[in-house]
């Protein structure tokens, strides 16, 4: 009898073993609902251009291209993954930065499952866009945007984001790089990683902020987990609607906010974070110095921002790209616990 | 006790219709796993342009952009949705048609369930992907690709995809334009659809095709269900990639493969599917008589093709982006059922 329950006991162990991987990649993901839209934008009026025959597949027939007309503009696309048990309060959108899109959430340039999955596990409603310009939201013509994309360098994010020690750390052969020691970057992924690069514009501000307001509008009140650019648009979108916003997570914003603003947030908890090696790179020290001016100026109206520099709590080696980092899952649970903090979490 | 049983039976059957919402919309969607990757794509150099200065955010420190150098130009995103219960024996590929992207699959304008959920519940591993230069895939700079993009006019699918009566039925105001009698295509939210459309090169093809390839060397062997341009591409990789094919669902591809490569396929199922109100509208007409000589080759040699007009069995009033008419599901059980006479499912 004492060696049945003692069987009962280990079998009981043994189940909460089993059953520990629940948490994570391995564990089935139970949705109650995912789905997509587009929201915003507008339509833009073109005229006095020659209309042409154009052949849209090699083969096919011949059809008129009319480049006047009536032009469906500046829309944002949105995908939302909402979890069976859903223990967020409110729904968690995410906003990816400059020259990418909403794939920087969705997995790891080496397949490791992204913080979309996490979150999602972690009980969010979570809704990851594509800014305006970018990805399925597309852009618009020449005729209706003046300036031209910009396209990134294979080896600009490898100096530029705290992947390769700065300046002169890229080479062609990937034997020959310097990545920052103890980065932890899957920097054998880079070429992944630079696939998930998009152009960009850098004029289209106001339309990118004109659809983030209406899904905002639309979506919240809710949470917000933005990177770099998206910090940016997050805030000044913020200070336009503070009542819709409940927490800000901001990663390594870049830029912040409009600073004579900031008193507009003074009832919206913020969490600001940043990585390893920020102050030896002066392009993310001046970030940062940028994302403190703010901060300040939130705190002084009575507002709350609480910050983590990563290395201070022990978490090392991560770049601008963290939530690709190895460690992803490390500092997805520091901002889940920021969030449970704020009374976010069931 | 013959009370007691019919109690059990009435809750049996209760239990039953409890479950039946199970196959629709609000049954939870359990996965084993999902996620995303880029795949293909090389490395193009640029060379002989001037660097310049760009402030990338209003605000932000200032920083080089180099037109020169290595870029990486041309990957396919995918994304991949693992049903926990598999059904489906080999895994479903979606390719849409141009001038969109993936979107096509994952929700209808009005907010239904689009084909990427129904056969994810159906149980198939699903992949979707943007086709090179669109959504996600991004495009590579004037640079690197000579050929200026192409945009829609908003009023162009209405006229050309039978929503409305052909050419002369848009009207800007809603109220005057004259779609179909009896179309099946949610007319009210076709602002929507348009938000889903992205420009599109004419000059792109054998990108995207290697980028198809790569995908296909990947993941398969596998079925595939393409739809209008995407039914191109698919029948082009297919006849280079016979064995890797073990089903082809071709929804009015738009055009189909090269002629005399169509034994290549004499091995391999293909299905394809037209709407309604084919064969009034030239434009359609064509692509229908350019479908049936391909089948009509694959055949001759030996090859299987099966051919359904919708309205043949009874189904009526399907546009050419029957995936997100309001019957929708009806057309996709017409599709499962194929599948499952090839075999293809558990």
């Amino acid at each position: 009898m004492l060696h049945q329950t003692w069987s009962r006991l280990v079998c009981a162990a043994a189940l909460v073993f089993a059953a520990a991987p629940a948490l994570g990649a391995d564990a089935p993901l139970s949705l109650r609902g995912m789905g997509s839209f587009h929201i915003g934008g507008r339509i833009a009026n073109v005229a006095g251009k020659e209309t042409r025959m154009i052949v849209r597949q090699p083969g096919g027939p011949a059809s008129m291209l009319d480049p006047n007309g009536q032009f469906m503009v500046e829309p944002m696309y949105v995908q939302y993954f909402l979890p069976a048990e859903r223990k967020g309060r409110l729904p968690l959108l995410m906003w990816h930065g400059g020259g990418l899109t909403g794939v920087t959430f969705e997995s790891t340039p080496d397949g490791r499952e992204g913080w979309l999955n996490m979150f999602i596990r972690k009980g969010w409603d979570t809704y990851i866009s594509d800014a305006v310009e970018r990805g399925r939201s597309g852009f618009a013509s020449p005729d209706v945007w003046p300036s031209d994309p910009t396209f990134l360098n294979y080896q600009d994010p490898y100096e530029r984001f705290r992947i390769g020690e700065g300046e002169g750390s890229w080479n062609a052969d990937p034997a020959k790089r310097r990545p920052i020691p103890g980065t932890q970057f899957p920097v054998e992924a880079y070429d992944n990683y630079m696939k998930q690069t998009v152009p960009r514009w850098l004029s289209t501000d106001e339309a990118v902020i004109a659809s983030y307001v209406a899904l905002v509008d639309k979506i919240c009140p809710c949470a917000l987990l933005a990177h770099s650019q998206g910090g940016a648009f997050g805030f000044r979108v913020a200070e336009m609607r503070p009542d819709k916003f409940k927490a800000i997570v901001a990663v390594e914003s870049a830029t912040a906010g409009v600073l004579a603003n900031a008193p507009k947030l003074k009832d919206v908890p913020v969490l600001m974070v940043f990585g390893d090696f920020v102050d030896q790179h002066p392009r993310w020290a001046a970030f940062k110095k940028i994302d403190m001016e703010y901060a300040a100026a939130v705190r002084s109206a009575g507002g709350s921002v609480d910050w983590i520099n990563l290395p201070e709590i022990g978490i090392k080696g991560n770049s601008h790209m963290m939530m690709q980092d190895r460690n992803n899952a490390e500092i997805a649970d520091v901002i889940q616990k920021w969030l449970a903090g704020r009374g976010l979490v069931e």
